[in-house]
């Protein structure tokens, strides 16, 4: 779409004593309101104390980023297309064998992929006890100009679809709760036209995450059953979680506990007969120790191999795997998030066996499929064999300048997959005020924000009412908004940190 | 009343592992939902940060305090008859000026007392011009045993009526908040059959604090007008204050503009014909400042003398209470709340005076004036002439041992009035789990604590509908719970601090 607005100018010029009025009222209203990390324990290399006693607000942005309200509207309603999309690579056992596999695809040259890949076929030589999957996934995406200039065709692409740990959810939310409140509070000074309270999106994203992972628990359906968060150890990024667990108890009440790998190795047990998953905390704070039966497992570690550092971690995967829990995600829904799947989406006819045929046979008319495949750049797979040579060679450079290599969740499986896509150019020039705990108050600073949807699909075992395998139930449950300094930025005061941030909607 | 409750057996015993998950799901929630105080800068003889970067919570008891049901009750019951009382005070300006007047009374021997008295008498001689006077109250109590043991009569006996930055509501009802979460996570792992939810009384400080300064600025009608809050520098407790910012701006669409009496004497000015209050912030955030009418003032500093460091603070606080704005409290309401006050309502003849004569004509019935004068403890006036004397010669202690000295609102009013009071008794042995940032996880105490019933009074200018200057329209709206570790703490470990904690109900 035509935009006619330029983003070059974006945002705003402060005076110094509104950017610290507006810096001040940021920084309270996110301490406050829960939009927190951790602070790196002093020496850095030392664990988190055993209950926090401090937190530092979340890197963020003062100005929403703009976005096109057409291209917002667009990648929320694609999101539902999306969701069906990976429910059906997720229930494709060939199809992933042949991507992912460690005998085809990339689980060959790539060991993570690999043990993952095989520890799932182990579990599907053993039988799968538990169909249902549920997937809270986030497709991320970059605003294209083409590299023309202003005035240019604004499009909609896709960096990536996250099928695990799709974090800053409930944080997102509050992000963008803090830029309606600075907005109610100073008028952003009347410094522009486009802050209006109806150009900010609404954002309830843990309410929907939440919903997600309790639908998935009412499935399972065993009274007095826990939801089991598997976390990274020293996690800084807690908060986005607690807030989940805080929602699943008040509005759900259900409850949490919350293990890594390591003490799952100590507490996890596998009714042999039910293939109940079960827990027994250690130290037990009751006093006759009593398992916890887990009704789905909601993955916060698990996607990159720093997270298993031993193979008996590795087992802990497959036996959580094993057992009757719902995964969120599944060994195969989590394969289904890697870059060569979105590559090998790409190819003639794929996307077409997967959602083509129209609404009577589950599936959508062409110029859905169109609108799905006018979010992707061009994607060329580099065959492992000859990877090493071919990067070094080849004209287009492997990675899009525009994506945020920061970002949190970053997929080891894109790391091996050797897949190269065609540079996203973002437009031009855009800035932020940029906050960081400890970086001195509010920088301005050029910069490129991503728009990540978030979604929820429940599939695999007739979750939607008993219309077999190929039903899904889905939605579109929020938005995330990071921002990040581009490496030109003057000085590279802020070049290479992220930030929460949130939409201002442009025509 | 008598309470089968044994007090010496509280908490309940906790092991080691519980203890740990407890404090951890304690401070997580406290962060998380901005039960916070700035963290104290490094060097501590530092100032804040221009804008927070990070946030420690506030000091917390893991476990709620008994009260008993009836007490509790009566509390918040007789809180309403106090508003009106003090309400009266405040507008009895020959009671006033005989027992804090700098002629007659307190101010003759107290600086403070006497500058803020004569500052009030200046304003008077040249004519009040907002007769509408706000306050938001809070009456603190500890239960007292008289000294007998277990199973002996409980009373509620008043330690102070605080009527100038009452404190702490919007962290009390998060403490509260954070008892219930305790309570639905953890069920406090079944140790106690009094944790139960319908035991924990509701707590909605915020809402109410924030309903009566939005009734003040309602009543005085400007539009565009704001609320002042005025702040001491440098302030801690600072998200206290920002909840109520917040709220009256999400739910009663009020601005707020926060300044010290250093800046001031810089912002200030009062428009000749009408009194108006006119605030100009320097630096300004617009390019053309204009100023801010004051609809209401807000004091949340000015309650002690190191709050005017200067004579000019003085002449601001003075300036203040001339303007037309409605004054949270005015001179003569914070008068209103000195020890002095307290003692001569105890004079036989007093209490009457002020609330006697039944409904029809605005007054109680002398049942409900026994209950008020049964929460009150023997009190005598030492003479300023003779109290050190008096005081060093007294069988009984001047202080009494169960008042938190360490109150962040300790009236400088108290300092001077050589009041003694009979001491009360709570119940001994009553411990508590204590937590504080950097206090390395939570201490075992032995600990009083002290209960606080929120009010509001809005009167003297016929605010409740033109009935005239002795109409007082007055709620209860809230409570907070403190404790505070005792000297005879082994270890002295918790000894001196004080925590945010809340209720839970006995019979």
């Amino acid at each position: 779409m035509a935009s006619s607005f330029i983003f070059s100018e974006w945002p705003p010029k402060l005076t110094e004593p509104q950017l610290e009025s507006l810096t001040l009222a940021a920084t309270t209203y996110a301490l406050s309101h829960g939009l927190l990390y951790l602070p790196l324990p002093s020496p850095p290399s030392q664990a988190q104390p055993p209950a926090p006693t401090s937190a530092i607000h979340a890197p963020l942005a003062l100005f929403p980023s703009p976005v096109p309200r057409a291209l917002f509207d667009r990648a929320q309603r694609l999101q539902r297309v999306y969701n069906v999309l990976y429910a059906r690579v997720a229930l494709d056992e060939a199809f992933l064998d042949r991507v992912m596999g460690a005998v085809e695809g990339v689980g060959r040259a790539d060991e993570f992929v690999g043990t993952l890949w095989r520890g799932w076929r182990a579990v599907r030589d053993e039988g799968v006890v538990q169909p249902l999957q549920l997937g809270l996934f986030r497709s991320d995406y970059l605003l294209h100009t083409g590299g023309a200039g202003v005035g240019a065709e604004l499009e909609l692409k896709q960096v990536e679809f996250n099928t695990i740990s799709s974090s800053f959810g409930p944080l997102s939310e509050r992000a963008a709760a803090m830029h309606r409140y600075l907005h109610a509070s100073t008028g952003y000074f009347g410094v522009s036209p486009y802050l209006r309270a109806d150009n900010f999106p609404p954002n309830d994203t843990t309410a929907g995450l939440a919903q997600g992972l309790a639908e998935a628990h009412k499935a399972y359906g065993v009274p007095g059953s826990q939801i089991l968060f598997v976390v990274q150890p020293n996690e800084r990024n807690v908060f986005d979680q607690r807030w989940l667990e805080y929602e699943l108890l008040e509005k759900h009440a259900i409850h949490v506990v919350r293990q890594t790998f390591a003490e799952l190795a100590e507490s996890v047990a596998i009714d042999p007969t039910s293939r109940a998953l079960l827990i027994t905390p250690s130290p037990s704070t009751t006093p006759a120790p009593s398992a916890i039966e887990i009704s789905t497992i909601y993955f916060r570690a698990g996607y990159v191999p720093t997270d298993f550092p031993t193979p008996a971690d590795y087992a802990t995967r497959i036996a959580l795997e094993r057992s009757r829990a719902i995964k969120c995600p599944s060994i195969p829904l989590q394969l289904a998030g890697g870059k060569k799947v979105q590559e090998a989406l790409t190819k003639p006819g794929v996307l077409e066996r997967f959602l083509g045929g129209g609404a009577e046979s589950g599936g959508y008319g062409p110029e859905v499929l169109e609108e799905v495949r006018a979010t992707w750049m061009g994607m060329w797979a580099l065959d492992e064999d000859e990877g090493t040579t071919t990067t070094t060679t080849s004209p287009a450079p492997p990675e899009p300048a525009g994506t945020l290599k920061a970002r949190a969740h970053a997929s080891a499986l894109d790391r091996e997959a050797w897949i190269a896509m065609e540079l996203i150019v973002p437009p031009a020039g855009t800035g932020s005020y940029l906050v960081r705990a400890g970086g001195g108050g509010g920088v301005r600073a050029e910069v490129i924000s991503e728009l990540g949807v978030f979604g929820l699909a429940l599939f695999g075992g007739g979750a939607g009412g008993g219309k077999g395998e190929g039903e899904v139930r889905e939605r579109e449950v929020g938005w995330l908004m990071r921002t990040k300094g581009v490496e030109s930025n003057e000085g590279g005061v802020a070049a290479g940190f992220s930030v929460l941030d949130s939409v201002v909607l442009v025509d």
